[in-house]
């Protein structure tokens, strides 16, 4: 297929621009044909900027239009669900971002008309393009470390979000630790069997108001019989500090935090180094790249997504035993959580 | 008091005849006048190579002696707790190997006779003395990171026990963690209030069939608030990996692994560093060393020992938390522990 | 000005395809309007892909359009000095490969005819916008390390050029350490008043045949008091290495390699990381961009570019000292090549 | 040769000190019989409480004692020539503290003294049972680096010695920079043919005045075709800086500094480590032991010493053509140096 695919972007916010201008500057022969937003008159400018004309407010001329190959569906989550069931009718190919719903029943509906279209559906789960973690999961798939025993993961942001922000979220282990029960996954190659969440307020008092919590220690057991930890922090002072380590049989495979520079001062004082890109538009600059050249890839050679349908559903599940462990103060088990 | 402090040491195993060796060639002003051991004949050559004559079978013999100052009690376990009370009521100062007993009743009747008999007292929990780790402890201490939120233990052996060990260890928490729980209370400043394990037998079936785990991954709440998870290997195929982090309001102090060098080889194969120092006797070398210091220094200066008779009661406590918890399936609380 | 900078590029080897490709992907508002290449047919298709579509063969239509601000002048060395003075007699704008000559009388009348034409001329010096390297200088410049005294490089390349391309190339001084030569003068901040090469073939001997060394050690004097050194190897097996090092009064800072990721795998066999990126367009992919963007920024604000024509002139300067002080087997100043 | 070996030691300044001390704690089966200082009612309380009781002031009380096996000539270095050839003659075997002496003349004689005594000599350059340059000097035996291309040494004091020192010291190249050629020596298993240096005076002008230098950068052409680079600073702001690099065919061997931790401070501020260890002693701790460790078994075994006479000759060689090199600003060959 050698013919430019022709694409639709549905909410330009944050991140649908970033993969607007993504597409633009580094993924040749993909061509946004139109962005649908619903304050399209506050975009044009910027879309124009990129090449791209049609600016809409109805994402349904998307859909409509059957010369668009593929969406980007970049709204609000609450609308995830409903525009991918729309979409695989109409019969586009579906890159979504995370979360795809907060509700389970929603997720499978969309799952369903994927599966119905046969389009191909895509989960923004942009962290497994990261160079340093796919670099772990190659080794742990190459056997480098033997078999798995104990998934460790490091995330904590640079400064927690704003209460209101928090309120909506649904919560720090649907809205942030969702990233790293798919890097659990992705890294252990095993579905998680149970959540154990350990968690307390020690960052903002507005954020325990707001019925959350913002430090955790959340323990995992997987199907293989791995168990993991991902330690949470809504606020590092040093920046995003973003590490994952893989334990085995063998060895271990571990990946830090990537700095701008590499440059160590030494003086009088003490030996200085830079601290860690500051957050994820940073750190996770090329993996957001690399997730789009790889889901138009998948379209054009009629591969399997590399983040599927079933992928953006399993986190969700792993969310919701979150909660409900810190909830009830004890191990949850993935079952429990009605599919 | 600058006269020679005079010692008996009670048992002459592995961990006896390193201190007994560290006192010799590393600490001026202590003379080893007698060493007690069931298998006396044996250790004798060894004795007088450090140019101890007295070697006796019987550790009364110790104890009866009026001029000696203080004894190290470095015999089975099992005997600890007796022998503490004994050396207590002879009003000599006492360094007792950990863990001192696996009784939480047993180690009050000793902690009472030491308080009776106004004696000093020093749980041998070395790592407090390990340079990194108390650097990391002076970090928090200044407030460099500022409230402790998340402590950060990983814990892993170079090679698991004999099954044969595992049955009479008491299991890995008060065998092998049991120094984890001792470095959680001191990094965090804390008491451990709850403990939560997920664990499996992943190393050695063997160890599985001796009624223990190899691969645990224990979440820790803390008085203050804060929380922490300490994960353990009985092996770690690259050697010994001893590291901690306190993560807090501030930013997060770390201490790593150390080798034997700091060389790199870079070839067209790749970059190639050390493993770290293969087990605790070369990892904790000048650990023993300090904690012998540190214990002479207390009796000499008359001041509290840096490792009290609580602190060798609160990780037991700790560890037969964790054994509850995995054999329940549940978080528990220390106060369910009855002391 | 708000307006597009219409560009041509003269030259479309490996260097001006990698300009061509950067501009048309990351530089915003720069547009190329024509590619003159003696091979014009060649790479019609490659420029069609960037939406270029004029490629001549004569650099003349180039210097002859109105419509066009600037030029890049990629095409091979002998011609560098040439086309600069041509380009500057037709107002147009200079980005100029390095060196701009292997003479200093030709690098001389492009200075004067750049000077005459009141246009902007940069070198392609582009390391210099290497994010290690630019913080190491930016260090230096606020103060930190104090007045520097001792200014190392190394610089090694993963693999050797051809014999032929030896013959050809002015000699590893002119060809490969003239990069090193700059860095040195941007790191210390002061002109370099003597040069001492020690060197020999080591790599490979068809390079010695052809009148060449492969491996040198070049000291340097500097006005400003301090001394230097440059170490240079044609092959490194392990990749391309490139690091500095500025040492002064009050410290010391010190940029390394990057490497492709931060991972780390622990076995059994040892700790191993990753090699340095492989080459000059891994290493520098960023700095090949950043110099770009500074020479618009520099045409649009018309202020005075990063590199200038006599950034352009010294290190050939510097690289006919070293090529002298080999062959004469001393150190040699400066001041004795006929400037 | 089961018996303790019997030794004296003549000079009990601060390197004198140190050995005494690191055989008393650390060499088991060596015996200090008696030390000789000029101050020697000023030493009598430090030897007691090494139990050495014979303290006296004339060294011929040592070479006269039969029970002697072995001295160590730890006094002013104009006398180390003399007393190793009357210590040679008097058959015992011989540690010298470095350098053997600075005149070439002198050292010749001691050499032949001790070969026609068939004693064994040893020169005490420590820096070889560095742990990290023996690693790297393994590294390089072992082929793992291939053939050596480029030797580079560090090495830059925490703090300038007092001018007056100076004036007596020989240079920086007789007194600091000895042990680096030394180092090059050992890390190239090649002989240096040809020396330049070029230096300044940026440390502190007093060492200028007092006819010496304090910053040098000493370029080495190597016999087997190596070429090698030390950069000397009497003045490092964040302490002592000691790294060696072995570069080949096959790749890289490098050591760096040690530091008092591994600990890592990450704050908003940035991300510190530590500092290098302070000083000599610090840094090469455990180098002084392991030297006495091997000059005291190669007598037990009667092996060759593993720094012999000649490698007490070699440095000064090569210093006294650093010298002439800076005074003359031109590389010169060894073979220029009168032997």
């Amino acid at each position: 297929m050698s013919k430019t695919i022709k694409i639709g972007i549905i909410g330009a916010g944050r991140i649908g621009k970033l993969h607007a201008e993504n597409i633009s500057y580094n993924v040749p022969g993909v061509e946004i044909k139109t962005i649908a937003d619903v304050f399209a008159d506050k975009i044009s400018d910027w879309a124009l900027g990129l090449g791209v004309k049609n600016v809409v407010k109805d994402y349904h001329e998307i859909l409509n239009d059957p010369e668009i190959d593929a969406v980007l569906i970049c709204s609000s989550t609450n609308t995830h669900a409903q525009i991918s069931v729309e979409a695989a009718e109409a019969g586009k190919h579906i890159f979504c971002e995370k979360p795809v719903d907060l509700s389970i029943d929603k997720i499978k509906k969309a799952i369903d008309a994927v599966e119905k279209a046969g389009v191909k559906f895509q989960v923004g789960f942009n962290r497994r393009f990261d160079h340093n973690f796919k670099r772990v999961r190659d080794l742990v798939l190459e056997g480098k470390i033997g078999q798995p025993h104990i998934v460790k993961i490091t995330s904590r942001d640079p400064a927690p979000p704003p209460a209101e922000y928090v309120k909506v979220s649904g919560g720090i282990f649907l809205d942030m630790t969702i990233h790293d029960f798919d890097m659990a996954r992705y890294l252990s190659g095993s579905e998680v069997e149970e959540v154990y969440v350990q968690a307390a307020v020690l960052v903002d008092p507005a954020i325990g108001e707001a019925g959350d919590v913002d430090t955790a220690i959340i323990t995992l057991k997987f199907e293989n019989g791995a168990i993991g930890v991902i330690d949470n922090s809504r606020k590092a002072a040093y920046g995003y500090d973003q590490r994952v380590e893989v334990f085995g049989s063998k060895g271990s495979a571990a990946a830090s935090n990537d700095t701008p520079t590499n440059t160590v001062l030494s003086t009088e004082e003490g030996v200085y180094s830079d601290k860690p890109l500051y957050f994820f538009l940073e750190r996770y600059k090329n993996s957001f790249i690399d997730e789009m050249k790889d889901f138009f890839s998948a379209i054009i050679n009629d591969k399997a997504t590399p983040v599927t349908a079933i992928d953006g559903l399993k986190p969700v599940l792993i969310g919701l035993a979150a909660k409900k462990s810190l909830a009830e103060g004890r191990p949850v088990k993935l079952s429990e959580i009605a599919e």
